[in-house]
């Protein structure tokens, strides 16, 4: 199933994904760039805290959901850009070894009211280990263009 | 200003932070990695785009915001754990050039109901430009331990 424009969206589609690797290699240096804190950067450290060992930062997780939806059948002429979101939750830590995939459900597809040759769908967006636990549930709007647009968002021609 | 314990967090406190470049370079590798779409990883591919030119990820926006909080003087005891957030919009792309930094706002404190060793915190983390323009609005819980805990969340001495 591969939806291009807002026409091609409809309430209820499912698009999945591949699956990524997180290992201590991604999980680590991701840390070191952006999150430095111990239970995401050093097993040994990691296991006196809340985590009780290596866990990957929330925002690794939510930058790999990025990258499955990226590359899954959830493809707008225009590209995924979000536009705003309602929750991101991480109910549970990613460990070394875990392998992600994706489920986006289509819950609401509009058009724009202020921009005509704009559309937008609601997703929720699962993220799942290998076991189908979530790791992250992220609720948010995606701008999408109507079928007669270019890739600028502008009305084909003009 | 430091808060280290819930004891320590009231709210109106605000803490803010450094700042940090978003050029060309850690712009486009983030994208390959983790948003590979050509408005954030090719300025020439991005100009006939949404976003007319160049734009950091959203992700890229929200992993630094992250990194600019752990560097700043909201320090808890047992990490910056994040349970929740509400809202994540990004009204302004980020622009290659662009200095980053927060501002952290207190917005309600409580202890956890469920956990006696753990406190909540609401906080609002607005990201802007050296403009003082708003790239990015964050409103999160926090889990905050209690001032007799140890960094494991347990009670002190048990």
């Amino acid at each position: 199933m591969t939806a291009r424009d807002l026409e091609d969206c409809t309430v209820g589609q499912r698009f999945g994904s591949g699956r990524l690797r997180m290992d201590t290699e991604p999980i680590t240096p991701f840390a070191s760039a952006f999150d430095p804190q111990p239970f995401h950067r050093d097993a040994e450290a990691a296991r006196d805290t809340l985590f009780r060992g290596l866990a990957a930062s929330g925002w690794h997780t939510a930058a790999v959901t990025m990258r499955l939806l990226v590359e899954s059948d959830l493809t707008p002429a225009g590209g995924l850009v979000g536009a705003g979101f309602d929750a991101l939750p991480w109910p549970r830590p990613v460990r070394p070894g875990d392998e992600l995939r994706v489920e986006s459900d289509v819950l609401e597809v509009r058009p724009s009211k202020s921009r005509p040759e704009h559309g937008l769908i609601t997703a929720r967006t699962t993220t799942l280990n290998q076991h189908g636990e979530v790791v992250q549930v992220l609720i948010g709007n995606l701008v999408v263009w109507r079928r007669w647009t270019d890739a600028r968002g502008m009305v084909c021609g003009l």
